[in-house]
């Protein structure tokens, strides 16, 4: 089997040829979410996030509240780039013997929870299982966007403009210091630690970009800036011009970066913007005519111009001081 | 933590505190799937099983085409046992590295395809993984009831008739074989090794029963009769009486537990039947006026009365040749 992105557009032809012409199926595989018939006015949207034990996530590095928290926090996110309100949601949840006897579970939901309220989003079923060794939790979450407005990857036109929420690098600069054997329960660094940890969807902002028709196209940053933005530019067939120094970088990690006793260890900070992934801000693009409009509707939250959509299909252009490269899509992959 | 049908019921408790009075969600927690409004006439039904190797499979006894159809099949199950019509699933899929390199995972598909192609089942959408070591899947799928006629697990009553289609036994027998050593591929028993290896859901007959408004409450056999049983009364607050001499035994399980080489094997051929799970069959109540209905409904399906609803709260009494005793839930459970 080839990588991982290459073997879903495969599954989703084989899905497309199932689907009948009374389908309800709006949007099927390919997307943050899938898009779904709910009533005359509205759309459902669904999403399916697996976190595996020592590959998403550490046993050691994590509490069992925050990975509650991020188990939703992924799906929301997903939701959050459909322009969709979160609704939703189900957990099956698979731990081994060893761990069903101590709190682990109960505060595993005890973070979950807690994000479900912020946004007032029900839990309505789920199945709890037995694994041999290793947690596994499958987040789902389902949405509501209004009738064909849910925002898809496919969108962006030539010419329009490029913005992220937020900064960028946070949580894979959380993951290098993770790896390197820090810890949260220690560290002097606890709000970049909370960028990997405890991230923190952008379900206001999904919302006000698709309720208000801003975004023609946007996914959700997860596998890392230049993977993610590749997937939207595949879909859309297009291609863009990304400017470094428009990247907004995560403070906590810029400051910490130039730190004299991590200046070495995290020598290329804008590598982890670009490659660094899971920081679920959002990549959205705009037509220039409602930029104005996107920053009245925006005007308390964090957001950033970075580039361009262009003509160049698949294309994706880094502008730099001295020179402008070709920006290869070098995000997380399973395989 | 105690058992995961405690712990179940104390999560429905934690979810329902915040359902919002504009709640999309009909029924939540605690029955085979969620009930949630979709439109005016119509309820949506979800349901999500987690399947993880050497817990509810071992990798060496299934095919990856067997593993891909009881994924679905264990989800259709749930939707048929709410008398829904199945819609559209998602899957998640998580693969160890060395099994990515394979056939496997589209081996894996070829049997979910040809099982959703069956039902007319649409994949929407679904998450691919790497694990450290195991395979898991994470099943989820809607189905489609008429608004308020989904068919809960609460709404058995004194003197109604119990029913189950097909028969019963196959799966836990064929589970035991599969322990001892024998192999589908070399087996004489290829038949009785299908119950466990590629379960039927009974997606049509939970459809007629839902359509037609014929059962009072029903539910899908997993994890075994006794304990299934055991869930619709407590659901219904009821308790019910069945008949040993009129509990239908698979037929291939029941020759087999009678030939000369397996007769000490299979001693106790009723036990499986009672208290193995994975049967997929439905087990569901009936008021004593349709049951002339239901006999011409179900003409063309092969079903069975095993019992009566009773008064008597959560006890469920099991009425042998000679006499009648307590039936306890003596079935699969993960913890």
């Amino acid at each position: 089997m080839e990588s991982e992105f290459a073997f879903i557009n495969h599954i989703k032809n084989r899905a497309s040829a199932i689907g009948s012409p009374q389908s309800a199926v709006r949007f099927g595989i390919g997307d943050d979410c899938a898009v779904l018939s709910k009533d005359a006015k509205t759309d459902l949207v669904m999403t399916t996030d697996l976190l595996v034990e020592d590959v998403d996530f550490r046993f050691d590095w994590i509490t069992p509240e925050f990975l509650g928290h991020k188990a939703l926090a992924i799906s929301l996110s997903d939701i959050a780039a459909m322009g969709a309100k979160p609704v939703w949601a189900m957990l099956s949840v698979g731990v081994p013997a060893r761990i069903w006897k101590t709190d682990f579970v109960e505060r595993f939901y005890d973070g979950w929870f807690a994000l479900a309220k912020k946004f007032n989003v029900e839990l309505v079923g789920g199945d709890v299982s037995r694994t041999p060794d290793k947690i596994v939790v499958d987040s789902i979450a389902a949405g509501e966007a209004k009738k064909n407005k849910a925002v898809l990857r496919s969108g962006a036109r030539d010419g329009d403009l490029i913005f992220v929420t937020g900064a960028l690098g946070g949580a894979a600069a959380a993951l290098k210091l993770l790896e390197s054997g820090e810890r949260f329960e220690k560290s002097p660094n606890k709000n970049l630690f909370l960028r990997q940890l405890q991230p923190q969807p952008q379900t206001k902002v999904g919302q006000i970009l698709g309720k208000e028709n801003l975004a023609t196209a946007m996914i959700d940053l997860s596998d890392g800036l230049s993977s993610d933005l590749a997937h939207l530019c595949r879909a859309s067939n297009v291609g863009a011009k990304i400017y470094a120094d428009k990247i907004p970088l995560d403070a906590n990690f810029k400051n910490l970066s130039r730190s004299k006793k991590y200046k070495t260890f995290f020598s290329d900070n804008l590598n982890f913007a670009l490659n660094g992934g899971e920081d679920f801000e959002l990549l959205f693009t705009v037509n220039p005519k409602k930029v104005s409009r996107l920053k009245e509707e925006l005007k308390n939250f964090s957001f950033s111009h970075i580039g361009e959509i262009t003509a160049n299909v698949e294309m994706i252009e880094l502008s730099g001081k001295e020179k402008t490269e070709i920006l290869h899509a070098n995000g997380f992959r399973h395989f």
